[in-house]
């Protein structure tokens, strides 16, 4: 199967050397910027791909929205299957994306968008065929494990940290999206679309890693835990609960083995039990290669991950919870609901009761339109 | 698509309570044994499944070679897929049964075979369509796994340990095959045929976990190892290696942290890089689970998940070593490349050079031959 690929950055180029190589596909046309067509096989126009009929199957790895969002309905409207591993696209088109492959009788994947290398949606999508879906998490964002990693190993702060993943090239010039949980949001909120037929579109919580600092981190390290962004979903009676936060594991969680910029992906299902994929969750030929493994289930039959007429619902996180761990300033802490506080110099380390996500989310919300600096994150029993 | 199941113990009786809830599958007959056939689905005869054009596809949960071998032959030549657990038949007859079944244009699948719940061999086979399998290995076998947890949170002693492994279910009346590493050696060459296409059918190595002591395990923890045992195969000249035997693991390894009887599944491709997966490698559920993903697969579309003409080959392990951790009599400490060796009541604990696989496995037998006790155990490094 030929096979046209739209984008051609970092992972773009990823996937077409590995397509040179796979078994039963071959590269088509690339589709680039004008000005950058300087390859014979480098067009300019979605048209010189739609309208070849030679071209199986489309990947789109553009990254945004637009003009992702248009490319893609031509390119199912003509008849071609498409990969995506564009994480922000199928987090808010995906569910008429996956109806329109339907109705055009294509396929419609995109685990190259939640886990990067990591096997995560095509398990999750494969058990949901015979088995019931629990929960789904895991730590989906790399860069932040790699900051988390990094200031855990190195006792560093969080600039040093954030200025070395730059370096790296695992962070952005602008990092936002990674170091406030938004990337691993969007991805909870796809597992949650695969998993439990509703992608969580409102509702949700999610609180990044911006505030954390050194002497947090040693804190916790003298409590025995370790701090990894972790996200989280469920089915909650008509909807999902869906969130991302800081949250403490104890040294025994596979969590703990996930080093650099690694990720975790976690499920349980009533039959199979606990299921723990570990990765590369970024990457040129960690994130090509879930885009070819897609493509390789396109050639085998496979079809739509996403299930038929999956529902927009608003995530409903106030019937989850657990402790927390709150770093803030003392006079605040009468607004917990407190198991254990430590104080030093004005700031209160709090231990809390369990408090749902939700609760906690709001409360932290509050304090900070008062002015208080708070980090926090939930502690894993 | 109407399945049929030979064999009603533990895992038959899981799949066919999967299959009643199953999404495109439903419960055909099951075979049983004349005399257990007390239901209207128990059929004793297997030409009441291969006869019967309303079944598409036929489980093999029988174990052991026949009449598992002669049953999956004639579901083939039927023209039925066929889905398995029986990791010594596909071991022992798997090329065959695949090339029976690509020529009849059925499929032949087995991944519960190998880490049951754990999504391995689909993972791999996945894998091998667009990227280069390099290593695959891990934690196969979670009886030992069990019992070493056991016995280095508690410090129990192995009798102590296996009996608990026996009564809790997870260790048979003959532990045989689980402590001597011989299970996890069929799931290795499984994991080898599917990867490398290439069978290991001699030159093997399996070390087990029966000559383990306590005293033992404290060494080592006072290392700061843990010990789990461990599979490893890889592609080495026109050939591959494969070896089971414990393992002494630093605590920052996933590895670390595989608790009670899971399993843990890990292979690195070129592209993908390192991709590790946990969960339950047994048990009814877990089990049926796996066998019910590769059904969803073959209604999808998926066929023979060992290579076409996978060659059956002689393993070398002479090319691949590592330091190990030797306790022997201190009579007998000369004839290893030491490095470092503590003695303490005629008994020498010894830390080797690096020694390859061949070498320390072959040296330790001599050792046995002489009437030496030997605990080994490699060295992740």
């Amino acid at each position: 199967m030929k096979v046209a690929v739209l984008g051609f950055g970092t992972v773009g180029q990823g996937v077409y050397e590995m397509l040179r190589h796979a078994r039963g596909l071959e590269p088509g046309a690339v589709l680039v910027r004008p000005g950058k067509d300087d390859a014979a096989y480098k067009v300019t126009d979605i048209t010189a791909i739609t309208g070849d009929p030679t071209v199986g199957a489309v990947v789109e790895v553009l990254g945004g929205i637009e003009p992702a969002r248009t490319w893609v309905e031509q390119a199912l409207l003509a008849g071609k299957h498409v990969v995506t591993a564009n994480k922000a696209l199928v987090a808010e088109c995906g569910p008429e994306l996956a109806n329109l492959a339907r109705e055009k009788g294509v396929a419609f994947l995109f685990s190259a968008a939640c886990g990067g290398g990591v096997p995560f949606l095509h398990n999750l999508a494969l058990s949901t065929q015979s088995d019931e879906i629990l929960t789904v998490g895991g730590i989906l964002n790399g860069t932040t494990n790699y900051m988390l990693d990094a200031m855990q190993s190195r006792g560093a702060d969080y600039a040093e940290v954030l200025k070395d993943a730059q370096q790296l090239g695992y962070a952005e010039a602008d990092p936002t999206a990674d170091v406030s949980g938004l990337d691993a949001l969007r991805k909870i909120m796809l597992a949650c679309a695969v998993a439990f037929e509703k992608l969580p579109a409102q509702g949700l919580y999610n609180e990044g890693i911006q505030n954390l600092t050194a002497a947090d981190v040693k804190h916790f390290q003298s409590l025995g835990y370790t701090c990894r962004l972790v996200a989280k979903g469920g089915p909650v009676a008509d909807t999902v609960f869906a969130f991302v936060e800081p949250t403490l594991v104890p040294a025994s969680a596979a969590e703990c083995a996930v080093k650099d910029n690694y990720n975790l992906a976690r499920y349980e299902a009533k039959c199979a039990g606990d299921i723990v994929l570990m990765g590369q969750g970024a990457g040129r030929f960690p994130t090509a290669s879930a885009v070819l493994r897609d493509l390789s289930d396109v050639v085998s039959g496979q079809r739509v991950m996403m299930p038929e007429n999956c529902a927009r619902v608003t995530a409903d996180c106030s019937g989850c919870g657990h402790p927390y761990y709150v770093r803030l300033p003392e006079a605040f802490a009468g607004m917990l609901p407190c198991d254990k506080v430590t104080v030093a110099d004005g700031v209160a380390r709090v231990i809390t009761k369990s408090v749902t996500v939700k609760e906690m989310h709001d409360t932290v919300a509050a304090l900070r339109d008062k002015g208080a600096q708070v980090f926090f994150a939930g502690i894993e029993e």
